[in-house]
Order: C-alpha cells, then structure tokens, then sequence
C-alpha cells in the first residue's frame, strides 16, 4: 500500500495529531484512474471549503500537488486523503502549525456487478444523523454515527444502510448519497442540518441540470421516498447504484437512474 | 514526554489506524499523583462502559495493567489514554481485530491559582452541542464541537466556555461540567442527549449524596443558571473552579462551592 504523510512516504503518524485526539480534520476518497483523480477539482473544492468553515489553515496549492503527484504514482485504484490540523497541545485550542496531509492508495472495493445492474436492497437503519448546522456536508473525520450505523446489519443482502436525521427525515446512506426521482424530478436532501455534500453528488446535480432535468435540494419525509419512482445512490466510487428494495417497498431500476448511471459510468471507467 | 502504544514505548501511530480515520474511540484524561492515577476506578469504568457502547472490545484486564505501569513510570502529571478499534481496512465497518491502547503524558497544565480562588469567567458560545443520544455523555474522539466551541474566544480573561445544546440547554463546559446550586440543591445537566459525563463530576455527586446534600441530574435552562446562587465547573485535572461571572451575571464564591472544591483538592494535591 502507498501510503504519504506530507508529500513523502510514511506509514504512521505522530500520536500527537489533533486528527487522532479530536478527528480534527476531513477526508476525501477519490478513484484514481490512469494516474488522475476523478473529480479531482471537486474533490480539492470540498476540502478547501472544509478547511475554511473549520478554520484549518490549507495550503491548497501544495495540497494538489501532493494529490496529482500520489496519483501519477498509483496509477489505478482509491486515494484516500485526509487533512488534519496538524499536531496539537494538551486542549482543544486550535494549534498554529501546519495542517497535516495524508494519502493512503487502496484497491477499488470489489463490489458485486449486479449492485449497479439490478440495484441494491437498503438497510434501515436505526442510528439517526444528529443536527449540527456548524459541521453539515462536511466530510469531517467525526464519523461515529456512520460505525454505528454500519454495525448494524452483516446481511450482505444489503449493500447499504438508510440513514434519517433525528427528526426523521431521509438524508442518505452511510457511505453515500441518496436520490429520488418523482414525477421526472431529481430530488435530494438538502444537507445543512446533517449529512455528507459529496461530490458525486454534486456532479449528477450539475449534469442533470445541464441536460434539462428539473433538480431539488430539500427535505425529504419517509412517505415521500416510499412514494418515489425511482430511487438510486451515488458515491465517488462506485457511481450510482439503483435501489431496488427498501422493506417492504421494491422499485424498478427506472430511465433517469439509467441515465446518471452512465454519466457516473463515463467518469469512473477509464 | 512518555507515549506508549499497546504497552510499548512509541511515538508514532498506524495511519490504517481507526481513531484517525473515524474517531473510532474513546479517551481519559487522569490527573498523576505519586506515581498513581486519580479516580483510576472511575476513569477505567468510564473507558469500559464507553467501549461496551461502542462494540469496541476491551480487554479491561490488559488496559488497567498498562495504565497503571504507564503512571508507574510517569509519576506525576497527566495521564491520556486513548482507545481505539484498532486498525481498518476501507469502509466504516467495524474491524474485527484487537483495540489499540495508547497513553500519553503531559505536564499538569499551569493554571493560574486565582481561577480556584477568586473563580473563572465564563464565555458564552455560540458552538451549540448537536443531540446525539447514541453517543451522550461518552468521552468519545469525535470532538470538532468541543474544537469550534474553544476557536471562539482568545481573551484570557475568559477560563472556560459555556455550551448549550441546540434546543439551548445549559450542558457543560468546553472541558469540563458544570453545576450550580439553587436552594442548597445541587443541580447538574441530564447527559443522555449529549455531553460528557466526567469522573470528577461523577465523584463529586456521589460524595455530595453521601454527604446528605440532596443532587438533581436534569434539564436546566439559561434562565435557571442565571438565577443560581452559586455555579461552579469541574474536571478531573483542576477539581472544581468557581464560576464568578457570565456576561451581565456576577456571583459570589458560594460555601458550597468551596466545600466541594476542598474535597476534589484532597484527591488532586497528593
């Protein structure tokens, strides 16, 4: 495994990183083809911006370079970056040094064909999303809801989990983002209460408005989404995988999941 | 400084570490007297009904070993234990392999003497704690509330911050809990929809029970803070400070206030 702490090979951290004692900081995964990111300038937007609402001190340029150059090097596969604020004293203060930047490779999940070709069941689960306003669509390193939420089911009938807000609301799934098609509309939830903005997301969004399709980003009550045409989820990984089961609700894999399927599709296969 | 992983002197961490990667687990802060850590009892019950939480499995016999020789060797100061799952491979699903132990010395911070005296000020923060009953009251590494909270002020005439829930609760400290007293009552926030349930507030309310002083663990709003006859915060490293101010608010140094403080100093100055 590839693995750079600050543009050079390291396999292990100081344990003195604010990243460890707080989860102070983000990460990004991003599937690398042919020596590049895909997304990548989505991916670096992200953690500009994260690093911005958290007061993190990036320096963006040297962060792309240290991205373009682990990428060049992996050639195929998964980069995992994380962002932390660096090494830190005893106390939640903010340190004044440098943020510090990690890569890690992995090999592409081998997931299952038939999760994209006939779509996927969804867990329910259990574990609600608090509302946080000041760290929503972040993609911060506070990630206890999401093992939570993971640990509920072995099943591996279900290749993702359901997750709700604490009010109830439908917001996404554990490692992805959700959405609904009614009515030839594309809806997802709007994420300012809880939830990751995750950039595949973010990319269907911008294509589907660029091809005419009318796109809202708002709440999401259960009833609306058992009521749905089409419901399908997406990541920078995988792209987008129908859902075809939710309990007792099954779905056909419809036209417009099809459609954002190859778009996901024509990124992530190079 | 003293660190050891897993019983091993090493400065250093996995980066497939999960701590890093989710904030996959639990910490302690122990104050370290003669060689021995203050409230061991209460910090290792802590960590072991933390991990039951979190389906992180503890091998408490092992923990409380390398805790104890870790403060052996340290003597005097602060003692960090950090658990976490251990290492993952990509994806949120917890790992099954052994939790990794890590501790971390410090020297006690040099508070000035005045903030037991004469009492600390309070700032009022505008970081709200999201409610989140799954992980309330565990002393869990997902901290970027508590990091956001301590970035709002820099003034050091402020000592702590006071944080509210989202529904405006009064909770805790930034690094600590709070209790006021209204009517020789003993009052300090209900933690099952978030906060930390310190040792030394544990302490504290078991020995003012059994000292016949009649405690409620409850809701409390602004308004009743405000009207308190006595507010004091509390942590297992400075035992108990006074709260004199909150904006337009001033309060004496109550008799019950001190009667506690005196008691944490006797476990704290050894």
């Amino acid at each position: 495994m590839l693995t750079w702490v600050d543009g050079q090979p390291a396999a292990s951290l100081p344990l003195v990183d604010r990243g460890l004692a707080y989860g102070d900081g983000l990460f990004e995964t991003m599937a690398v083809r042919s020596g590049s990111p895909v997304l990548l300038e989505r991916h670096l937007a992200r953690a500009t911006a994260g690093c911005e609402r958290l007061h993190i001190r990036l320096d963006a340029d040297r962060l792309r370079n240290e991205v373009t150059a682990f990428c060049a090097e992996l050639g195929q596969g998964v980069a995992k970056l994380i962002v932390t604020r660096g090494d830190g004293q005893r106390g939640y203060a903010p340190s004044a040094g440098a943020p510090r930047h990690i890569l890690q490779s992995a090999a592409m999940p081998a997931y299952p064909a038939q999760h994209g070709e006939q779509g996927v069941c969804l867990y329910p689960c259990a574990t609600r999303l608090a509302e946080q306003p000041l760290l929503a669509g972040l993609k911060h390193l506070n990630r206890l809801e999401q093992v939570l939420a993971r640990a509920e089911w072995q099943d591996a009938e279900y290749a993702e989990g359901l997750m709700r807000d604490v009010s109830g609301r439908v917001i996404e799934g554990v490692f992805s983002n959700l959405f609904l098609v009614a009515g030839g509309r594309l809806v997802t939830a709007d994420l300012q209460r809880c939830g990751v903005a995750g950039v595949m997301r973010a990319e269907l969004l911008a294509q589907a408005q660029a091809l005419g399709i009318e796109c809202q980003v708002r709440d999401i009550e259960l009833d609306e989404l058992l009521g749905a045409d089409e419901v399908f989820l997406c990541n920078s990984l995988y792209g987008v995988w129908p859902v075809r089961r939710l309990q007792a609700r099954h779905w056909p894999v419809g036209p417009l999941t099809r459609k954002l399927q190859a778009l996901a599709r024509h990124l992530l296969d190079r």
